[in-house]
């Protein structure tokens, strides 16, 4: 047995960012950001929303059209680098409102690669304990609450938004083929949120400080994508034996839809293959690949991609032979 | 092959608390303090020094007698819930300074029983992926930052502290027997930190308000702890077919020496068997069972349980054989 995918739904809150409004707000016109971004539209989460809030609606939403699977989660992992509280977790949170039992949660840190380090923990967890049927896996971030309004380089991209997913055994063959996570630590300082945590505490003099906020070395962060994921996408599909073209959809992080249509030219992947729909929800964190998962339109035994990179820097890859 | 504990170092920050130091804040007497907590100091980590500054010092600590032993590291999980940042994760923080290539490295967030969770997480990783020979597994939290000097229920438990231990592959007989861990997500609100986070994000009204330090409502814990440990216990022990009497060592997070003692005296168990380094160290988080391990007396085939619990609300329980 191996582990798959089985079933993904995803939220976006209702209220639309769009380049008019975001150009209005970094001072740039909205050709500018489209041209930079390729993405059209954003969703904020309104202000009483958290985290927990999207990722319960997301679970509401996958577990619509098989209510009776609620009862086989065994354990809940929560991607997000925007949880509801530094304590309690919000998988916790989300465990008791969706009403899971004893299912143990806990949330996991590993920034925009959150959910594919997720899953392959689920798959890590499934496969050393028989007795657990299924985990519950959700990236959820509301990216929004963290950005400088008037920052270019991070205001442009994010957007709020969650999905989940049902991870779960599947049939020799079918399910996770081969995976590589990595974590480049020495550049922990390209992406961040410099105040809040233990490192520096917000206090009357923090708070309203810029360092509250998120800050992003884009064209570093631009570099390391552009080095380390085609390495480690043709890493694992070597490691599957099979080739390139043999892969029938590609889920990456949707980190910057421009970028990545750039990266996907240079690696001579047909864009057919790749669905982007950070055009119409920006860069949605732990959210993003889950999001695409929810979209996808793949068949029992096509082989997919799951490539991701975040703050941390983290990165992986995966190939999964869908079931 | 099972996973075991291959090794434990602990740090402690230099600056003492004492009971007439913290009497002073929560205008109680130092005995008082001693007659309810059972805890005699705490250690407070300087205002600079953040989870990670204190992870790599035992990080350090842990390999200074092994310096070959960091290239085992494949992956790197740190429990935390006073992360030095919402994002990049501590761990990678840890793994950047610590030289440790290109180790994958996340965050895991479970609160007190985070050690646990990521002691049977890196047992699935290690089972689940024949290529990753040790996995980094640290409990460190700066609990002091997120405090309220004059709240009697936290400070009066609560102190800094972090200990990394090398997991890896033991011989079969040895190592992770059994274990359990649950969420009981419908009691979140037990402890929690309540500002600060996406529910309610600080800005310049509530970062002074009390919302953004550590709630806890003492009495429902110890209702929790009191009905869940027992029983996690029980169930372990008996799942590995050993008697309670059979274990040498109880390893407990330290969530109280007194509520522990009187635990221990309940369940008939000889305290001899159950180090309580609390009494110096107060209630240090995710840090606080790998602490006890940092100074464990076990021996080759030594029957050792871990036991925890914490803000989720999340429990767990595990029988070793030591290795």
């Amino acid at each position: 047995m191996s582990t798959g995918i089985l079933g993904a739904a995803g939220y976006l809150p209702p209220r639309v960012i769009d380049n008019d409004q975001v150009g209005a707000w970094v001072d740039r016109d909205p050709d500018w950001i489209l041209e930079r971004t390729g993405i059209k539209e954003r969703h904020y989460a309104a202000p009483e929303v958290s985290t927990s809030d999207m990722a319960c609606l997301a679970v509401e939403k996958l577990y619509a059209s098989c209510p009776e699977k609620r009862a086989s989660v065994g354990a809940v992992i929560l991607g997000t680098s925007t949880p509801d509280h530094n304590f309690p977790s919000t998988a916790a949170i989300v465990q008791g409102r969706m009403g899971l039992g004893r299912a143990f949660a806990f949330d996991l840190s590993a920034a925009c690669s959150g959910y594919l380090f997720s899953f392959v923990t689920a798959h890590s967890l499934l496969s050393a304990n028989p007795a657990l049927e299924e985990v519950l896996v959700i990236g959820a971030d509301t990216i929004s609450k963290v950005l400088y309004q008037s920052d270019r380089k991070t205001v442009t991209v994010f957007g709020d938004g969650a999905a989940a997913t049902r991870v779960g055994r599947v049939p020799d063959g079918y399910g996770l083929l081969t995976h590589t996570l990595i974590t480049d630590g020495c550049h922990a300082d390209y992406v961040g949120q410099p105040a809040g945590g233990s490192r520096r505490p917000l206090d009357a003099t923090t708070v309203n400080a810029r360092e509250r906020y998120m800050v992003m070395h884009g064209r570093k962060v631009r570099e390391y994508f552009e080095e380390v994921v085609p390495k480690l996408i043709h890493e694992v599909v070597e490691q599957a034996g099979v080739s390139l073209d043999d892969i029938d959809h590609f889920v990456f992080h949707q980190a910057n839809p421009q970028m990545l249509a750039d990266c996907i030219n240079a690696m001579g992947i047909d864009p057919a293959k790749c669905p982007v729909p950070g055009v119409l929800s920006g860069n949605t964190g732990a959210a993003s690949i889950p999001l695409v998962l929810s979209e996808l339109r793949a068949e029992r035994g096509d082989l997919v991609v799951m490539a991701a990179i975040g703050s941390g820097m983290t990165a992986g890859a995966a190939v999964l032979r869908w079931y």
